[in-house]
């Protein structure tokens, strides 16, 4: 037989959460709670109890507190991690003879056969787990054996009683007179991010575009102009497509054609020429110190800016030169370039993860994530990650974020299941996800509820996009307006992370390259767009209210994922967010069908309202400000897609008092 | 952030079967197979190859054979285990180049644009790969890249299609050109039982009730004498309850009552007399050469022993005497008795496992089992093991095991769910079931899918009784025969082990202590009873014939867990069982209705039966000797519970013969 540690007399088995056995953390944000649940048990009828038991990394000492059972032997308990950085958690039991032998007691109080014998045995008890105890608590124990021992007959029922009061719980459950406590296999962890972790609100736009002069393209200083716009519009975070000179060769003209016209800039995404590589700023957008100066502008605006990390090059990059050995290469000695049969992307290298200079190349790429994070960056949106090595992720991110803990990086991710979340396992604290392919109801459902159970929701954050410059799906095509306002509040509220690529969005911009395809004609991408950001039938109102309403209500930022609540209509979606403790909750019901009102009842899940059964409660519309009073379970809605697609709904209990005031726009 | 062992370039997570991430072995017999599943990818498009490797233990070589793709980066594969002891296996992943590059040129021949120096490069694969190769597999590989260059290009086509050939597979799925390969993180452990542990048919009895003369008690003698009869019924395992010395203190009388009349035998669990405990033989019944004269018999006739562990002590046991700290002792000195409030059972007293005294006491009561061992006992039938403490249990079992492999235990357990399955994780090898009280088609249906799956199903083997001394369910207190058959039938069939409590069970006995009770009347745990083996009522032709059914039937004696079939009637239950190649299918259908006959249509699942969609096959009834022709699916089945209230159906598909004549009785 292999040689294993045995088991101890208690069994602590099937402890969640647990990911990976406990080698990959879960994931919190400052100020959570990790709730923690294990089944517990010893042999026989034995008096259990059972612990929680933390420890930020660093620190020395473990502190506990007491789980509490759900019967069948499964516990609850729960702990704070207060502060960004690693915990780890484990579970205890032990057997506690005391709360053994007032079992037994009970039993026999029900079977009318107690002896003072039996008060006897359990004051022995008390007095034998007092001599492990100091101070008080040992006090306590003894001067209750003392008052549970009976003088004579008549005296019985009052030392029963006395024995039966479980006020020495607190001391048994906490203190630790404990013997053969047994634990979980493994200490299990936590990684707690920094607080801009737990929520967010992106826009993303190409720097170049940002020109008020329709003659040339935008810089850094256009851009610190516009950035007074996305704050008012209530976004946390500015992400911009790669901002480094671009590549000449191949380059790709307006619309993805070739060749290109002598004046085309090219795509961002080709990075590197000979102004340099994924450390330099391209010319025409300005210098370092014009992207300092955008830096601080953002944070004067309590705005981050996110860069894009896109680890390929254009055959103009440095390193094409410097390390053609970081490429691969044919048997022609030419460099393969990128390719998607039948397409070749010869205007871009793929980098070589597995050459033999890798020591060398995973250095040069941390260094690119360094020098960012030296001039203040602290998000990064990765393109591609899939089609890179998981052990380059895991050792550049762990190194880069311990460093720097609040560095984050966001997966820009569409593959295979298997890898989206294995991303997120080996360290992408955030994910873009299939949202904007998920667009019927059982669709959202059915998707929302794997991102938010298992392994799956307790490592992977999800970061919602309705659009990006790769992504104008099908439904927007039409350019309804009531498109663009029913998928901006599910992005916004399905998750705490969210984004839109503008102003293409809020200016409703539909048109495809080709009718059903999923690429912009006239991309930004390509070429430099002008936008008129005043135009009448900007959306930016009802951007800003949504995101006034996310800053408002703490539930969209919690780490809680959506609950969806029946609604029988299929073209009328419902879901709810809260907090831990329900101070705040909101139910979001959304129209799907952008021509037509539709109607339906609602079957809410009332429990998870923090409703009482058949109880009256109000919600209050917080993007038409309405009022609606209702009852129980079955409620009606209505959706006008002229007006709001949606409403979202803060359930306002009986006697309470909403955490903010009804945002009606 | 805790410094981990990082991720590799191959992901290989949620390997299947794993039990408490590896700790705990899964159960296998020699001669089975080890199915294994994982989820196998690395990142991008690369061509992914997995292999289990398996290593008997204590063997310096690991052997690996090939994994197949299912689709959605999940794997299978499978290794033998044929001899008893214990292996471990682990499953590992790498990237292969050359299915990489096949992959991409097969888009690229699907979009016709495939290049002379596309096969330059495969081939420059092939040579690469085999530079890591020896001997012939190195020399195909350079053959192949040789042949796969296109001289011309008039010759493209052809060697595009040698290079889509997959010949080169065979070698590089199994000899080890791999590079960066990445393992499941834990080596996972099977321990593979003696042959014994696959199946077994069990007879209890109590040896004192096996007297030819009703004057005087039953001997070992008059046991010998018994065993042609258990032997000839088929059965391969005589359980004997204790033999011991029996108390007198408190000794009760007949149906439990106090005090006991003076001639009364008393309880074979009150173990321990003036004339010795555990290792001492009662002596009414014999010696220890009496005993050895019945194991030889019993050898003789083909059948094992199996000995009562019931580690609890009469008053008068000579342990009470010599070590009294072995016990626990109430404030006044007077040692605690079992207690089941109200009752109080003071002619046994329970061991204290958690004395101070524990290092010798443990040892006392390895040495009981040594002692029996030593005789050639290799089964041990644990009374209440769930009362005693986990880690006695696997110290015990490991160090019984680690010297006599093919030493057994069957937990005789009736408690929670996690207790009893947590038994089979510290080392029982066997377990008692509730099989007992599941009547219902519902309740066995749902009862038999939890014990045969997920972790359960990998190490808890359940052995299923009917009746035992302690247990008269209530459905057979009407004494109607066809229940008696009907139970003996699902126990037969639904697990791999299963007793009967004789010769009570094939005399129908069943009269209870009182209405509704599930003592038996005039119980064997109380008095001698004198039974007439040659009732004309008698069951034994028919338990005969069910044994030898299981003995030609190697579906019955699989460790594969039965899968039910539909049939549109609630009275009637169907399942099967197989062997792994099907060579061997039997479908079990059961009327549990014992008043009526009961008819209905079948919804078979074929595909577990082995029979293509739509064919005709047979089914022989091993038990009438009938033969019925079916088609598809559904099929007609009616049972009578005056005749047979079950249908053994053996399958035979169409141009198959079967393995065993039809058992026709």
């Amino acid at each position: 037989m292999v040689p294993v540690p045995g088991p101890s007399r208690i069994a602590v088995e099937d402890v969640w959460p647990v990911v990976d056995d406990g080698r990959v953390p879960i994931q919190r944000v400052p100020g959570d709670t990790v709730e923690v649940f294990a089944t517990v048990f010893a042999e026989g009828s034995n008096g259990v109890r059972a612990s929680v038991r933390w420890q930020r990394l660093g620190r020395r000492e473990w502190e506990r507190l007491p789980m509490e059972p759900l019967g069948n032997d499964r516990w609850r308990g729960e702990f704070p991690v207060p502060d960004p950085g690693e915990y780890r958690y484990e579970v205890e039991g032990w057997v506690d003879p005391y709360l053994s032998w007032r079992s037994l007691l009970d039993r026999r109080v029900a079977a009318g056969s107690v002896t003072p014998l039996d008060l006897e045995e359990g004051a022995e008890i008390l007095r034998s787990l007092a001599t492990r105890l100091r101070g008080p608590a040992a006090e306590k124990l003894r001067a209750r054996a003392a008052a549970m021992r009976p003088a004579a007959g008549a005296e019985l029922a009052q030392a029963v009683q006395l024995a039966r009061d479980p006020a020495p719980d607190a001391i048994l459950a906490t203190a630790p007179p404990r013997v053969g406590v047994g634990r979980s296999a493994a200490a299990l962890r936590v990684s707690v991010g920094p607080p801009h972790a737990q929520h967010s609100a992106w826009y993303e736009l190409f720097p170049r575009s940002t020109s008020p002069d329709p003659t040339r393209p935008g810089t850094f200083r256009d851009l610190r102009a516009r950035l007074a716009y996305i704050a008012d519009l209530g976004f946390d975070v500015v992400y911009l497509p790669p901002i480094h000179p671009i590549g000449r060769s191949h380059r790709r003209g307006p619309n993805n054609t070739l060749p290109a016209p002598p004046n085309a800039p090219g795509s961002p995404w080709a990075i590197g020429a000979a102004e340099g590589g994924h450390t330099a700023i391209h010319p025409e957008l300005g210098d370092i110190e014009e992207f300092r100066a955008t830096l601080s502008e953002a944070k004067r605006l309590g705005l981050m800016v996110a860069l894009d990390l896109a680890f390929q090059c254009s055959p103009d990059h440095p390193w094409v030169r410097e390390h053609p050995n970081w490429f691969h290469h044919l048997p022609d000695g030419s460099i393969r370039p990128a390719e998607n049969p039948p397409k070749k992307y010869d205007d871009i290298y793929p980098i070589d993860f597995s050459t033999d200079d890798a020591p060398a190349l995973w250095k040069a790429l941390k260094e690119v994530v360094d020098f960012w994070v030296a001039e203040g960056v602290r998000w990064f949106r990765v393109d591609n990650p899939h089609t890179k090595p998981f052990d380059f992720w895991h050792w550049l991110i762990a190194e880069v974020r311990r460093e720097h803990p609040d560095v984050l990086f966001l997966a820009e991710a569409f593959t295979r299941p298997t890898v989206m979340y294995h991303l997120a396992k080996v360290g992408f604290t955030h994910s873009y996800t299939y949202f904007a392919w998920r667009t019927s109801k059982p669709e959202l459902e059915e998707y929302f509820r794997e991102l938010s159970s298992g392994t799956v929701g307790e490592t992977f954050r999800p970061h919602l996009w309705p659009n990006t410059p790769d992504i104008l799906t099908v439904q927007f095509q039409s350019g309804q307006r009531s498109v663009f306002l029913h998928r901006l509040v599910l992005a916004a509220t399905l998750a705490s992370h969210y984004g839109i690529y503008g102003p293409a969005y809020e200016l409703l911009e539909h048109a495809p390259l080709e009718p059903g395809h999923e690429e912009y004609r006239d991309s930004e991408k390509f070429e430099v767009r002008h936008w008129v950001l005043d135009d009448p039938k900007s959306l930016a109102p009802q951007v800003r209210q949504v995101n006034r309403i996310r800053k408002e209500h703490p539930a969209l930022r919690s780490g809680r994922r959506p609950v969806f609540h029946s609604i029988d209509n299929g073209a009328l979606i419902a879901f709810s967010r809260r907090t831990a403790d329900r101070s705040d909750v909101l139910l979001v019901v959304v129209n799907l069908d952008p021509g037509s009102v539709q109607s339906g009842w609602t079957a809410l899940d009332l429990r998870e309202l923090g409703v009482p059964d058949g109880a009256l409660f109000e919600v209050h519309d917080l993007l038409s400000g309405e009022v609606y009073r209702w009852h129980g379970a079955r409620n009606f809605v209505r959706l006008d897609p002229a007006r709001w697609p949606a409403h979202i709904l803060q359930v306002v209990r009986p006697g309470s008092v909403p955490s903010a005031p009804p945002g009606a726009g």
